[in-house]
C-alpha cells in the first residue's frame, strides 16, 4: 500500500476534481505485475491502468488500491467493471470513497460478486493524501491553505507598503511549487494593487492553477499582470450580487471571466470553487480577506514563512486582520505539521480545525 | 580547553562584572591534577582554584585557562603571581583579556618570567562564551538580548491588551532560566502597567537579576509587584534629567533606587548599567522601547518565541515599534543562531550586528 500511495501522489495537483489514486496488481504468486495512478480527470483511473498492464496475469491475483474503486459511470466507465472483468480474487483498499456516488457502493459490488475485499489498510495515510478531496466532497467547499511571508517581528510589508521581497529566493521557489499543488490561488483587490503578482507556479503545474480575484466592489486595476497575461493561466473574478453592473460589463468586454456569488464571503467563494471542481485552494491574500477566511473556517492549514529580518513600525501590514477575539482562550489553536528551512527563512506549517470557525 | 570552557560556563549568570573563566592544571606527565572556575566576583579566580587543588603537583606542569590570567590587583590578588609561584612551565590560554587593565599584560608578564605561553586555542568558543563581557569592556555598554513571545501572526497581545499567556508553560520556564543568565531585566512603564510582571528567574539565579524600569516620565504604577516585593530581587528605576522632582522624591520616599541618566535613551541606559557591572541585560519591554533599543544598536541578540495560535487584529500589539525604514534593503539582517521547541512553541534565536544600529 505504501507503494500504491507513492504512485497516487504522482498525480498531485492535476487530478482535481478527482482524488489522487494509486493501484498495484499482484499475480497469484504475489509478484507485482501491474501498477498505475490517476493522472488527470478524464484519463484512465489507476485500477484500469494497473489491470491493463497486468493483463491476463491479474486473474486470481490481488488488486491493491488507495481508494475504493468507483461503481458509477463518470467520464470513464466504472472501475468495478474492469476489476471484475480482470478476474482478481482479492482487493485491498485503503479507504472508502466519500463521494456520495460511490460511498461503499464499489466495495459492496465487488463483495457481492464474491471477491475478498479488505478495507482500511493505511487508511490515515490515504485520507491525509486526499484531505482536500475528502474535505470538498464532505463539506461542499474547497480545502484552503493560507500562506504568508513575514519578518521575525510579524510584518508583511514596511509601513510605506514595500513588501517585495521579505523572504528569499528559496522561499519564493517553494511558493511556486506550492501553487503547483493547488487548483486555485486567491487574492483580493488590495494585493493586486499592492503587489501586482503573476500568481503562477512558473510551470510546476500544467495547466497552471486558476487565478482567482475576490472583489466585493470590482474596483480592480485592470492593467494588472493577471488580466494582461491570459496565455499562461486562466483568471476568474469572483464578486457578489452588489457589484455594479458597469464594473461587471467592463470585465465582460475585456473577456475576463466572472463568477457571481450569491454570498460575497470566503465561504461563498469556496462553495463556488468547489462546484468548479477545485479541491485545494491557496489563500495568498492580504490581512483583511485572510482574517475573514480564518473566521469562516475556510482555512485548513496555515503556512507561515518567517524571514530573519526586522521591519518594525505600528502601521506596517501584518498577516491577519481582526479575528474579533476578546479572550486569549478563544484564539484558534494550531497543530504543528512540521517546519523546514528555506535558505535563511523558516517555513512553519500548521493545521487548523474546521471546528475553529469563529464567525462572520 | 573544551573541559576548561565547560568549567567556565558553570559561572554563567553570577560572575558579572567579571568574565566566566575555567582552568585546568596538568602535572609534568600530563595528568589532570586540578581544576577550577570563577564563580562570583570577589571570590577566587579559576586559575587560583585549580592551582590550589593541584598544590605541589603543578610544578613543571601546564595551566590551561580560558582567559588570559590577570596581572592587576582587583578584589583578589593578580593571578599571574599565583601562576608564577606554582612553578608551572607552560600556560595555554584561549584568548587575551580585553579588559584594558590586563590586555596582554598578563601574557607578557608570564613570558617575561620564562614560561611558555600559547594563546588562541579555541579562541572563537571562548570569545562566544564571554561575548557579553567582551562587548561591555570594548563598548562601555551592556550586551543586550531582546526577547518577545508572539502568535504565529506576529501579535504580542489581543486588541484589548490581553497578553497572558500567549506562550506555554515550557516557554515561560525557559524565560526564567534566561533571566538567570542575565544581570538585569529591563521593562518600560507600559509593560509594568499592562502585565505587572515579577521579572525574576524564580530562583535560577542568586542573587536574582536586577529589575530595571526605564521611564522617561516616572509616571509609574507604584503598586506594581516589583516595587512591593523587594525581598527577592532589587529594583532600579532609570530616568532622564527631565523627570519631575516630585516624582523622583516619591520614589525616594518609598526607598526605590533611582539611576538618573544624562541621556534618557537605551544607549544611555546600557552605559549606566555597564558602569554598574552588568555584562548582559534582557530587554523584556514593549514595542516602542524595543524598537528604540534596536535602532540604537542596543540589541545584540533577538529571541522570538512563536506560539502556534492566531490572534489577528490590526490594533493588536506587535513586537516592535517603528524602525523608521523606508526600503526593505535597510532592514537589519539577522543571523540564525538556532531554534528549539519549547512544548508547542518555537524559540528562534538570532544575532544582530552592532553595525546594524539605524539611528535614534
Amino acid at each position: 500500500m505504501d507503494r500504491a500511495l507513492a504512485l497516487a501522489a504522482l498525480g498531485a495537483g492535476t487530478t482535481s476534481p478527482n482524488p489522487m489514486v494509486g493501484a498495484l496488481v499482484l499475480d497469484q504468486d504475489g509478484q507485482l505485475v501491474g501498477e498505475g495512478y490517476h493522472c488527470r480527470a478524464g484519463e484512465p483511473h489507476a485500477e484500469v491502468m494497473a489491470l491493463a498492464q497486468a493483463s491476463g496475469r491479474a486473474r486470481g491475483g490481488s488488486l491493491v488500491v488507495t481508494l475504493e474503486p468507483c461503481c458509477h459511470q463518470g467520464r470513464t466507465p466504472p472501475c468495478c467493471d474492469a476489476v471484475l472483468a480482470a478476474g482478481v480474487a482479492r482487493v485491498v483498499v485503503a479507504m472508502a470513497d466519500p463521494d456520495p456516488r460511490v460511498a461503499g457502493g464499489g466495495i459492496a459490488r465487488l463483495r457481492d460478486a464474491g471477491l475478498e475485499v479488505v478495507v482500511g489498510v493505511a487508511e490515515p495515510e490515504a485520507a491525509r493524501l486526499n484531505q482536500a478531496f475528502v474535505h470538498r466532497v464532505r463539506s461542499g467547499r474547497s480545502w484552503g491553505l493560507l500562506k504568508w511571508a513575514m519578518s521575525l517581528d510579524g510584518r508583511t510589508a514596511l509601513p510605506n507598503g514595500e513588501s517585495q521581497w521579505i523572504s528569499g529566493p528559496m522561499a519564493r521557489q517553494w511558493v511556486h511549487r506550492l501553487r503547483g499543488r493547488c487548483d486555485a490561488v486567491i487574492v483580493g483587490g488590495g494585493t493586486l494593487r499592492a503587489d501586482d503578482p503573476l500568481l503562477t507556479s512558473r510551470g510546476a503545474r500544467t495547466p497552471e492553477p486558476l487565478r482567482v480575484v475576490f472583489s466585493r466592489s470590482l474596483d480592480l486595476p485592470l492593467a494588472a499582470k493577471i488580466f494582461q497575461d491570459d496565455s499562461t493561466a486562466a483568471t476568474l473574478v469572483a464578486h457578489g450580487p452588489q457589484a455594479s453592473r458597469a464594473a461587471q460589463e467592463r470585465l465582460d468586454r475585456l473577456g475576463i471571466e466572472r463568477l457571481e456569488l450569491s454570498q460575497c464571503t470566503p465561504l461563498g467563494l469556496l462553495e463556488g470553487l468547489a462546484a468548479r471542481g477545485c479541491n485545494q485552494v491557496l489563500w495568498e491574500c492580504g490581512p483583511t480577506l485572510a482574517a475573514a477566511a480564518v473566521r469562516q473556517g475556510c482555512v485548513q492549514q496555515v503556512a507561515a514563512v518567517i524571514a530573519p529580518t526586522l521591519l518594525g513600525g505600528e502601521p506596517a501590514r501584518t498577516p491577519l486582520g481582526p479575528l474579533n477575539l476578546t479572550r486569549l482562550a478563544q484564539a484558534p489553536q494550531l497543530t504543528s505539521l512540521g517546519w523546514q528551512r528555506l535558505g535563511p527563512d523558516l517555513l512553519w506549517l500548521h493545521g487548523l480545525d474546521l471546528g475553529s470557525a469563529i464567525g462572520p
